[in-house]
């Protein structure tokens, strides 16, 4: 049987729902707005793209996105469904960015569609040998940090903006020393001329090194390095020549050629952030779920995922961070390990038990700016606040008693949950 | 005076316009969500994004984007304006990846918005200097060509999917003997086994050097390279070493730092193709103006910029299309060139008139899929029918009278005006 390339979306449109998705199907392999010469009832069974199946839902009286210029009639209403595409892998062969132009190109413009959000992605199995996936992942991570069992405890560098990297080093220097197992360049921060990044990484550096001997384990810190091809590979292996073991690019900006360039070349862990991302779900009309993204991500071979967190200051709703943070952590065919999701976003102690109840796993790099630089008893209280409450979670202890047990975490509840 | 980055944005929101834009501010430069240790007078003085103008505009009763969570307030309604933010050069330094991250990064996913769109943005002179931006751009692409004065007229493989290397040869031989200037891969078209990427080079090359000595022209032909790295550049080369004068790639899936270096090494035009791009503009509350991604293409040396064309297949706004491509012919500080508009969706001889009227230049590549393989007559009545439109428009002569004098231009009409 020949292997095909699967993709589920959902769709909202004035036509008819099979109709809609024969367009789809067209725009997306064969198609352009008339028949033409050559188009084969041959060629055409051989690469069309096929509508799989068709999940009628509900319609509505009004379109989700505005089109543009006339459709030729007034709808009457709006038909939402669940479609399922596929194409043959003879189509766009084993390249990422093809399958892409092709689950993803030009869809979300089709004017036969006042809503399209791409749910899931399904991809023969050649794609996961082609890409390597990642090569740290959840394991790699927690042996480079010395943490076994429970979340990694991380947070940023903050202020974002406008450390020195001798003040940065200070401050990395307080961090550590509370105890936190990782700390990441906040994604404003690459190389800008207040914070030269090779000067940076030799501040931080110095800091981390002298404090893994003795501390007998080494903090992890995740450098910004996005920038061009050339200037990622040249930091990262500055980074890796100091002893770091991580580095963090923005995922969206860089792309995903430059990522699975960095990724191939990288010693180390590859902290992936996804600014920008945004754009990808904040209409939810339209857009790529995460659980599609990720994917795509880990399969360049990043080892961190952003995923946000539970009662976020953004936008996304608990209930995607968790099916991001599951998928995260689904195993990839033929990979050694899965990506390691990263929990963040207004995040702080108060969260750790709803949070290991959801996601159910404490394969996590649960990261905290505010919630620990914040706590009102320092950076000590900050972090031990966390790590108690995650030890009450994974413990099944109630949040109540854990902070009868710990000053910090109540400390923590009380003035990070004051309303 | 510090040099500082610029970016102007349309907003929505439920807390007073001032409120939601120190917001904006704070998050994209010393923010988190509580007030930390080491955020100085100083160091915000120096580094805190400022709110440079903001034009109240109409309020509105529902919010446009959905707020997942609760505000803490039920709003009596939602407040829009255009909001203007600045950044000392301090915070990025002259890396457009980082510039990203700052002006559009966490913005789109903020809770205190229910709309974000960037529309412009400001950089200093250095930026322009940092990056090489088009290489060959209007002017090189012309010469190339061989075509002066006019829109260079181009079309699209079709059906995208599904010729074999040789039936791709073929069908070139047919279009450029009929006429046309430039041949583009369709965007689903790259590396697939059905048409592996040497072959197709070989195939057409053959054909176009061979009616290159005949016509003493050559036609350009954009290989769609889009891929990792080192296939984007090895493809790049074998496209060159073949007497191909033109490369093509996915944008959006490629990345900024892959098109860099691949717009670094390249000898030939790159085509930028922007599928993916309905996700940048299809939610009117949500995206960035191509206005604002065209001069970050265009500075990492992209060429010929996807602009769509009036009366598209798609939902972009005539206007919008029209804003594009005038601001990919606007020259940018210290290059040699403009970006080549690329404009297609549904072109045929029917929008050249209006096209020329609303953008004003004939500098532009008008590239007809079905508008001239789909033409009644065959392939050189289409392209025939493309250049007495484009004549007739350049000279102010009137579609009317035009058709008179052209048969090919009358039957197009005939054909793809029908209702």
């Amino acid at each position: 049987m020949m292997e095909r390339i699967e993709a589920r979306y959902w769709i909202e449109t004035p036509f008819p729902v099979e109709k809609a998705a024969s367009a789809m199907a067209g725009e997306q392999s064969s198609g352009t707005f008339v028949k033409v010469v050559g188009e084969s009832e041959e060629l055409t069974r051989r690469h069309a793209a096929r509508v799989e199946r068709i999940e009628q839902l509900e319609s509505v009286a009004a379109p989700s996105l505005p089109v543009s210029g006339a459709l030729g009639f007034v709808p009457a209403e709006y038909q939402r469904a669940f479609v399922t595409l596929s194409w043959p892998i003879e189509n766009v062969g084993y390249h990422l960015q093809n399958v892409m132009a092709t689950v993803a190109g030009n869809l979300f413009e089709l004017s036969q569609f006042t809503g399209l959000r791409l749910l899931e992605l399904g991809l023969p199995e050649a794609f996961y040998k082609k890409y390597v996936g990642p090569r740290h992942g959840v394991s790699g991570t927690r042996k480079l940090v010395s943490v076994s069992q429970r979340p990694m405890i991380g947070t940023i560098i903050k202020p974002s903006v406008g450390l020195s990297p001798k003040q940065t080093g200070k401050r990395v220097a307080e961090l550590v020393e509370a105890g936190v197992d990782f700390i990441k360049d906040d994604e404003l921060m690459g190389d800008p001329p207040h914070s030269p990044f090779e000067e940076r990484v030799d501040a931080v550096m110095t800091v981390i090194n002298e404090l893994a001997q003795i501390q007998g384990r080494k903090a992890m810190y995740a450098f910004n390095v996005s920038g061009s091809i050339d200037e990622m590979l040249k930091r990262h292996d500055y980074v890796v020549s100091r002893g770091g073991t991580c580095v963090m690019a923005s995922m969206n900006w860089v792309g995903m050629s430059g990522i699975e360039t960095l990724a191939t070349h990288s010693d180390v862990p590859i902290h992936g952030h996804r600014n920008g991302w945004g754009m990808f779900y904040r209409s939810p009309f339209m857009g790529v779920n995460y659980t599609v993204m990720q994917k795509i991500w880990r399969m360049l071979g990043v080892d961190h995922l952003h995923c946000n967190g539970l009662r976020n200051k953004f936008c996304e709703s608990d209930e995607s961070v968790v099916a991001s943070a599951k998928a995260c952590l689904d195993p990839l065919s033929g990979y050694g390990d899965r990506a390691l999701p990263v929990i963040s976003s207004g995040q702080w102690a108060g969260q750790a038990s709803d949070t290991f109840e959801s996601i159910g796993s404490p394969d996590l790099l649960y990261v905290c700016g505010g919630g620990i630089v914040g706590h009102p008893d320092g950076l000590k209280a900050g972090v031990n606040s966390v790590r108690s409450a995650w030890e009450a979670a994974l413990q099944g202890v109630p949040l109540g008693e854990a902070m009868s047990a710990s000053t910090d975490l109540q400390r923590a509840v009380e003035f990070f949950a004051k309303p």
